[in-house]
């Protein structure tokens, strides 16, 4: 697999530009009506334009088989094995809201759910609370203290929020401890287990900050408990300007995504609005400013979760329109098209189906397959290939490294 | 990647011949006359109609991405993953020219080079002296002695050089130092500054006899002065007849890949001459005596670095006129055409494209694909695979491998 090593020892400096555009999970399966899959029933004519001069492929986020969260799936993106790197969701959370996570800080995804008088979980989303209502929640667990830890309570979105705990006194906290979710209704939340004797002094610490936090929600109805999932520590990966001597670019609307950008060392970009037309606008405005662009569409994914096929037709035909000619037009060296995972509409969820991508330099080959689509790349020359090659590729085809050897 | 361990376990002798010709930098990138590479641009009637009874495929010699020299590309054909075993410049080229190093050599690669009054390289290559000139310094150079080691300086060609240390009194050398070439224009050389405790006492020794060296060079530019680059002694690799089992012969015509293969146990075999016809009357006058022949073809590589599209083709042409219908007449079991990497002439540098590479067997599935290219290797079976998977197909098509496990 790709090795980072080999990219820190060889990137070299040059003026050429790479842009990564992911789709979130843009790949898909085919419907009754006629065997095609959402990508291949859309109509694409710019993406099949460029496919014609493009390599083809299908990108395997993790292994074979395995279906990927997003932040391993964007580790893979990024040149960085999800199975050597581990990110925890905690972290991921912390981060996609933009709060500045230290080394030192433990970090939890809050989810506010509502029990019943047993204490058994009804909602495991407290009924999709607006974000107003978490907020006014949120203020009220901030107040609660613990001794020797500094905490910090974020609303996320809806019914989401991060916990995150800080040592004051000189301690160490650990994060090998599992949910409290139980992930199904009818049943009581878990408590916070440590995994480690190392964390069990932590895990005691997030049981009694749970404590409190049900004893002031209990008066707030739907949001009468909560559970914390997905705790973590900052894994410290290596950065891109290490890793590829790349001064890097996160354009994505999503905090997720965001998060993950930002803890590969990317700069995450101001984006005006919601809209992948917004996207493009500071794709343009930025442009002059960095080598390298992490560019994120996420209603593709948000269509095939909700299993609607037409709708994910219909955004990929949308960045066809409004966002593949203006990259073209800002003449890239390197310009990937390329999912973090597949979200068949058929499952409503992410899948372990390899993830179309094209590829297109000023130095490839190209195949002559002129369509972008899950056949069309499963006929393409880059073959079926670990997504952690990207990376390296557009390092190679960009003349950003040197020679391994004499 | 490709385990030697399993190679050492399953080996079992046999009778079969098996081939590896490689046209050193032969994949190539497309011209914007008719987006043809220089091979599928070369008129190949006798290699496509080899690829139409062969299996096809795009050899990858490093790593996706990595752009290797000579040595790592190499070591990869012959199945050692170039990450794993790493030779130093200096003892490729000592093994270039036929020195008999020794285990416990130092050799460095040495470069004539040009300096100013004040010491400041103003020519690395000292405006490449004639091989003549270069050897009457070397016989000058041969002068100088150091206490307790034992000194070989040779020509290789040009302005390059050899040196080799060799202790005498029973110490031991060690290089981990490095180049004192600081690879650019008006400033003077470095010291051989030694990378940990254990080379300091080499590195002492190299720059006293630099010095003594740039004492005698003064007199005579342009040749004034010396670096020294890629100071290394005897990986010990494995040999073929460890690994393979194989008597393995080959026929090269230039000191750096003649230098490869006696690294990794080959009998290097005299060529009468510089002609590819040369190298093909050898391996008629040998074919009984060996099991496997390295055939290697230098000029389409220096085309490719010459950035002479048509220069290459034409090597190209002469390899498919002279060398195939050749080595398909001595009936071979198993017959590779590949090559170390790419050089495209278009880039005037070896590049990180994987590999054209046909392998045509007795017991091979062929793909129908009647032509040899790099589009057409992109349709092939083998898909894009590591070059050091090549042995041991190879080894698996000349049944000289048992069953793994029972």
């Amino acid at each position: 697999m790709t090795d980072l090593t080999l990219m820190k020892t060889l990137h070299i400096p040059a003026k050429t530009k790479i842009v990564q555009l992911v789709m979130d999970g843009v790949g898909g399966a085919p419907r009754a009506l006629d065997g095609k899959t959402e990508l291949e029933a859309a109509r694409t004519p710019n993406l099949d334009a460029l496919a014609a001069h493009s390599q083809l492929g299908l990108a395997v986020p993790v292994r074979p088989g395995i279906t990927p969260g997003s932040g391993p799936a964007h580790l893979a993106l990024f040149g960085y094995d999800p199975l050597t790197y581990v990110i925890g969701r905690g972290v991921l959370e912390a981060l996609g809201i933009g709060f500045e996570l230290q080394p030192q800080d433990v970090a939890a995804r809050g989810n506010f759910c509502t029990v019943d008088e047993q204490g058994r979980i009804t909602d495991r989303r407290a009924g999709r609370i607006a974000t107003e209502v978490n907020q006014k929640l949120v203020a009220l667990l901030r107040d609660i203290k613990l001794p020797g830890i500094q905490t910090f309570v974020e609303t996320v979105k809806d019914y989401r929020l991060v916990l995150v705990l800080r040592p004051t006194a000189g301690q160490t906290l650990h994060a090998n401890i599992l949910d409290t979710d139980p992930q199904q209704l009818g049943v009581p939340p878990l408590p916070a287990r440590a995994q480690d004797e190392a964390s069990e002094a932590t895990a005691a610490v997030v049981n009694q900050w749970i404590a409190a936090a049900r004893e002031i929600l209990k008066g707030h109805p739907p949001a009468n408990s909560l559970n914390l999932r997905g705790l973590a520590r900052d894994p410290g990966l290596p950065k891109f300007s290490e890793v590829y001597g790349l001064k890097a670019a996160a354009i994505a609307t999503y905090p997720m995504y965001r998060g993950v950008a930002r803890l590969v060392g990317m700069d995450v970009l101001t984006v005006a609005g919601e809209e992948i037309e917004d996207e493009v606008e500071t794709l343009r405005a930025q442009w002059e400013a960095y080598d390298y662009f992490f560019f994120h569409v996420k209603k593709t994914d948000s269509a095939g979760e909700d299993g609607n096929f037409e709708g994910k037709s219909k955004v990929i035909e949308h960045v066809d329109r409004a966002v593949i000619p203006a990259i073209l037009a800002l003449n890239p060296d390197v310009f990937i098209v390329t999912g973090d995972h597949s979200t068949p509409s058929a499952l409503k969820s992410h899948s372990w189906h390899p993830v179309p991508t094209l590829f297109w330099s000023k130095y490839c080959l190209p195949d002559g397959v002129g369509e972008y689509g899950e056949r069309a790349c499963a006929r393409g020359s880059l073959g079926v290939f670990p997504a952690t090659d990207e990376m390296p590729l557009a390092m190679g085809h960009s003349l950003r490294l040197s020679k391994y050897g004499a």
